[in-house]
């Protein structure tokens, strides 16, 4: 960050919100000020609701998700399939389903995926939970929901493996074309899965 | 916003994220989960920040500045040459202009440009204190820091009229190619201009 140009109190907001994901420092700026200029309808309800958060917000024992009870609210959902549990690697992921309306059941959040690269190992996953829930006598089936990516397959397998003694159905999202999708946009590898797995019509 | 998909407390945050701006409903889920998963070290010291802000930060009566005191930091600084005021149409041009290091002088904040299309009139903008500043008999020049735009440059004509009684120096910004610049990619104006200006080397 340049020289100080506001007061410390301005220049501390700006640092803060500079790490958020998205913001660099010249949009951290534009944001503050913004906050600054909005100070009751905007400033004021959000440290209210950080502070809420902060103080209110856990991390399911169940299933990894993030809510303000533990169990969350979707482990606690009694409407819930609890034959099936579908394992995503983030949280974002959980949200993007649940705005799906696709998932009837219950989820577990591994919490990333193995990489190598940035040193990710099993132990570092919230694996050892997910193996224990498998075997809970309920699970029928597990739904792996992770990423298409090399790492993401790499985690599939593994989890596949380590749950392979309960003897569980192991499924996963299917690949192809993305609604809206055009074929001139998508590569070699979706569009030969989209031919193997090709439905009829 | 599509369904809700976390409690209401996650969802009032990302509801209040998503107005910042440069963040849309997306990228302010991932600044609300990238909170809750850095609580203890950007949650909470934000919700602070925000809330000395929204407690503390007033508007300077003086240039229009904001600050935590009133006048603020720069209107009390007594180094600062008082016979010069730079008029800026927003503070996160004072900002700006306090980066580069190049204004010894103090500042008087207009809060907006004039506006035919977006109902912009002389009363809208803190115009009638820059004529009584401009008019106490310490100022003898005025800098017009305004936008290179149509409405900014109404704006400077304005405010030369407004204060034409009061004779004295009002200069503006000079046009030139930016430094660094490449002149393939800088407009016929800014071209003319330059050469208009040129000096000696």
């Amino acid at each position: 960050m340049a020289q100080a140009v506001a007061g410390p109190e301005i220049e501390r907001l700006i640092q803060l919100l500079a790490r958020l994901p998205g913001l660099g420092p010249r949009s951290a700026r534009r944001a503050a000020l913004h906050l600054i200029k909005k100070r009751e309808a905007l400033l004021a309800p959000l440290a209210d609701a950080m502070k809420v958060a902060s103080e209110r917000i856990v991390v399911c024992r169940e299933c990894g998700n993030v809510d303000t009870s533990d169990p969350c609210t979707i482990c606690r959902d009694a409407s819930r399939d609890p034959s099936i549990l579908v394992v995503v690697e983030d949280v974002s992921d959980l949200w993007a389903l649940e705005r799906s309306g696709a998932v009837t059941a219950r989820y577990h959040v591994l919490g990333g995926v193995l990489s190598a690269l940035d040193g990710v190992r099993p132990e570092h996953l919230n694996l050892a939970s997910l193996v224990d829930r498998a075997g809970n006598g309920e699970v029928r089936e597990i739904i792996l929901a992770l990423n298409a990516t090399v790492d993401g397959q790499t985690t599939a397998h593994y989890v596949t493996e380590s749950l392979a003694h309960h003897g569980l159905k192991v499924t996963r999202l299917a690949h192809g074309v993305p609604v809206g999708g055009e074929l001139d946009y998508l590569d070699e590898g979706t569009l030969s899965a989209a031919i193997r797995s090709r439905t009829a019509f």
